[in-house]
């Protein structure tokens, strides 16, 4: 077979993601994303426009160590009627001294008119001597052509000047951007192919957004056109509806034909496998839900809920998956829900080491009641543990350990004696334990550490702090994060509540409330929480 | 110029829409769907398999009224071994009396032998009985032909072969599935083509998934290889990742060339501009946040964040955006952040009829003290009631109304005297207004309306129950929706809390509120929302 082509891949999370209403990532965020996409095996690693804001002045004033990807700053084209190395603007993006430089420019000839005010000649020129600017001091130069398509629909002998400018001044790339996203993969084709025609070799990027969802076949588009850097961020993030996601192109890239055979990139099969992990950092970096329908990587995009695709996966997963979970370090899910059949429910059920015979009547009142109880807004798709609950007691294979008499939590907010406002909560619980009454009361109010203040994690501490002869099961166990939604409207809203548990032995579950109460629902899966913690440690039933 | 063809839009929301993960619709939600697709211009609505599920037999039974939309009911085909009229399961179908029926059947060789363990000829043969069977009985008959993209790839001629069956047995369309949502549009454009090819007419319709994120693309390819029918969903809804969004497909059907010129849909221009509020509705209806990076509808489709894409868009909203947003009753936002300069807040603040000449030093006061917040976790995109009273209270135009002095929440779970377990949750106010003291009670428990029950809903009742001059103006507002998010993690936890309001003359204001205690915050909120209503409706400051 003949030798594969090398395709590059640009990120610009940290830049063009940043523009992604209500991110805002700190110097030390973007420091941790750039190694973790060094590691993927990225190409270029775009921090940001120095001076532009704070931040980016930080990141590169103390650039993370990358041990293959090409730091990039980013910045515009000198500002007509001043010299490249007197306009201050560039200047801050040079001194910055990344390695490789990107530099946006206009090439639709409205945009310079209108926008910028100045003739085409003199908005040619300034590309031509910023670019030449970069390559006399070293730096690999690319000029980021904004809104080429549709300045090529315009006008394309001026777009192509342009695109012959900064070539001709020496750019190693130039990247032809959908900077509105609303060009067609047909449009993207032909007029990359175009470009590659006059200007062969590899010299050409693709910079698409996704506004009318076509991000990723408008990249590859290009690919088969000829270009052969991609730009795109991390989850798609991205101005208005994102950016083309990178996390959707590699696995492509690397798992699908001709992709995989015709091109390489940086992306080794084993970096490909921590590519779900990478996209989840993200989301926790910005505190975000990740998206459970992601192409690849969602925590659904191999979830078979459908009873005949579900029976199906069990005889052979190719059958409804187009390609094999792990290859992108995500996984497999069969989860419960009404559509679920009994297939699915003996699957799970076995999975929690419980044996169920086909046909057993019990399995029939599980699923009624999962459905019955998913009616009333509880979620079990994302809360493992409560549905193991559930089903160990419908099997009456659930010990009875405590029992909650009653608790009551209170928060106050008033003015301390220096006149200082402080909040104070408290939560006092009564628990049963083989007949014997247990009150315990937990207290916390600031000046302490953030999250001791909220009422659910008093309740949490009175809760676990007394347990008599359980007290030993569960002490090692920690809340790890806690989700509330608002389901229902009106009246008939109700709250339900997701908490994620730790022990350990490194063990992580996740359990559901759900009540109108938002502290009744947290109080139902803190409780769950701790119940299932005492199964898995096969703690004694109580006398 | 030529008559433009006809291209049909099928919706299968209700049925593969319901196969995603967390979602299932009620019979009421699935006829407000199917109402709203008729009046959008869908031309057929898949409203489920009657048979499969006590929902789908409930809505086929008492059917919505559509007014131009046929209703469609999916099935299988018939099982081999018994006839298309001894199928049962083929029976409950047909017999829910639809006026077009689509049946899966599989056209890949190795689902027939490996999957179905029958025959290939026997599988044919079930194909072309039951699409005979459907149109003996006057039904429109559509074959649903599922893997068959992989199934051309492995054996073309059976794929076909297949296709044939359906389409003499007098099937009116034959939909081409790429069921594992895994190929790539060059292989749809030149498998369809292949089929139109042979097939020619008005007959083959396309259904994507969204498994690679190109869904939309590939629905666009199989129209550009003759394909005349899309499949999609609202929201792109659908197992996995998702089926093909409409939502996304239709405005760049009726919008962008080439396909606005060749093609006409049943959807008109008015009704597009309804798609915005169509595709909020089933979000609504799933209690799911929207997305707002969505193409099209997502609220941050056209928020310009970007200091300079914000500055050219006050010139020229083309400049960076594709369509007009009021095409598709969506609209332009040029929110705050700390990217955003003065021109935007110039803008925001003139919308809130505060007049600020550029230059003004408390601007720069007030977009640093916005960034301050945000990284204390504040987020004012979605909230910009909060926002307004920041910026009157930075520019001295925040009159003083009130003064909270103390308030205190008890949330209680006990036995009450029927030995029945209550959740009774109190609430505290102590107000100040011009110099007096006024304290407030409120107090909740079941059994009353769920939405009252909560601590947050006692202290909005308390806080609002007793305003002295300040309670005509409050007595028209009530609270519409309730946000938590937690952000941060650990001991930087904080929670996030944004609360939708709305008062008698229809204006709907949101408002947030961070701490680490999330009555806290919900209180900050509801407090914003107070002052904001007396704000807005003139209420005199405090003697």
């Amino acid at each position: 077979m003949t030798a594969r082509e090398r395709l590059f891949l640009y990120d610009t999370t940290l830049r063009d993601g940043q523009q992604t209403a209500g991110v805002d990532f700190s110097a030390e965020e973007k420091a941790r994303i750039a190694r973790a996409l060094d590691a993927l095996g990225v190409d270029y690693v775009e921090g940001g426009w120095p001076g532009a804001n704070p931040t980016d002045s930080d990141f590169f004033d103390a650039p993370p160590s990358l041990s293959r990807a090409r730091l990039t700053a980013f910045g515009m084209t000198r500002r007509v009627g001043r010299s490249a190395a007197n306009d201050d603007v560039l200047g801050a993006v040079i001194n910055a001294g990344a390695p490789a430089v990107c530099l946006v420019g206009k090439t639709h000839d409205y945009h310079v008119t209108a926008a910028l005010g100045v003739s085409l000649d003199e908005n040619r020129q300034a590309i031509a001597d910023s670019l030449r600017h970069l390559v006399a001091l070293g730096r690999e130069a690319l000029f980021d052509a904004e809104h080429f398509f549709d300045g090529y629909k315009a006008n394309p002998d001026y777009a192509l000047s342009c695109v012959e400018a900064a070539i001709e001044a020496g750019a190693r790339w130039v990247v032809l951007c959908d900077t509105n996203g609303g060009a067609l993969p047909h449009e993207v084709f032909e007029i990359t192919q175009e470009v590659t025609r006059r200007f062969p070799g590899e010299r050409i990027g693709i910079h698409c957004h996704d506004d009318a969802g076509l991000a990723a076949a408008n990249s590859l588009a290009a690919v088969d056109a000829g270009a052969r850097q991609i730009q795109g961020t991390l989850n798609g993030l991205g101005e208005r509806c994102g950016n083309a996601n990178l996390v959707t192109l590699i696995p492509t890239l690397l798992l699908k034909a001709p992709y995989r055979d015709r091109f390489e990139t940086g992306v080794t099969p084993e970096a490909l496998t921590t590519l779900t992990s990478v996209s989840r950092m993200v989301d926790d970096i910005l505190n975000r839900v990740p998206d459970r329908h992601a192409p690849y990587v969602g925590a659904a995009a191999f979830t078979h809920k459908a009873g005949l695709h579900a029976s199906a996966i069990l005889k052979d997963p190719s059958t409804y998956e187009h390609i094999p979970p792990e290859l992108v370090g995500n996984e497999r899910v069969v989860p419960m829900s009404n559509q679920a059949g009994q297939s699915n429910l003996i699957r799970r059920l076995s999975e929690m080491g419980i044996k169920v015979e086909k046909g057993d009547p019990r399995l029939a009142r599980i699923l009624d009641l999962v459905k019955r109880r998913e009616d009333e807004g509880y979620a079990y798709d994302g809360a493992q543990a409560s549905f193991e609950l559930l089903a160990r007691r419908e099997l009456g294979l659930l010990p009875r350990f405590f029992e909650v008499e009653r608790y009551r939590v209170t928060v106050e907010r008033r003015r301390n004696a220096l006149q200082r406002e402080i909040t104070v909560s408290e939560a006092v619980v009564v628990v049963r334990i083989d007949g014997e009454r247990v009150m315990s009361v937990s207290e916390s109010h600031d000046p302490v550490s953030d999250a001791d203040q909220g009422p659910v994690n008093a309740l949490s501490r009175a809760l676990a702090k007394d347990l008599g002869r359980y007290q030993s099961y569960i002490d090692d166990m920690h809340l790890v994060d806690f989700k509330v939604r608002i389901t229902g409207a009106g009246t008939d809203a109700v709250t339900r509540v997701l908490i994620d548990s730790a022990d350990g032995q490194g063990r992580r579950w996740s359990t559901v409330g759900v009540s109108a109460n938002i502290v009744d629902a947290s109080f139902q899966a803190l409780h769950d929480a701790l119940v299932w913690k005492l199964v898995r440690d096969g703690a004694p039933a109580a006398a």
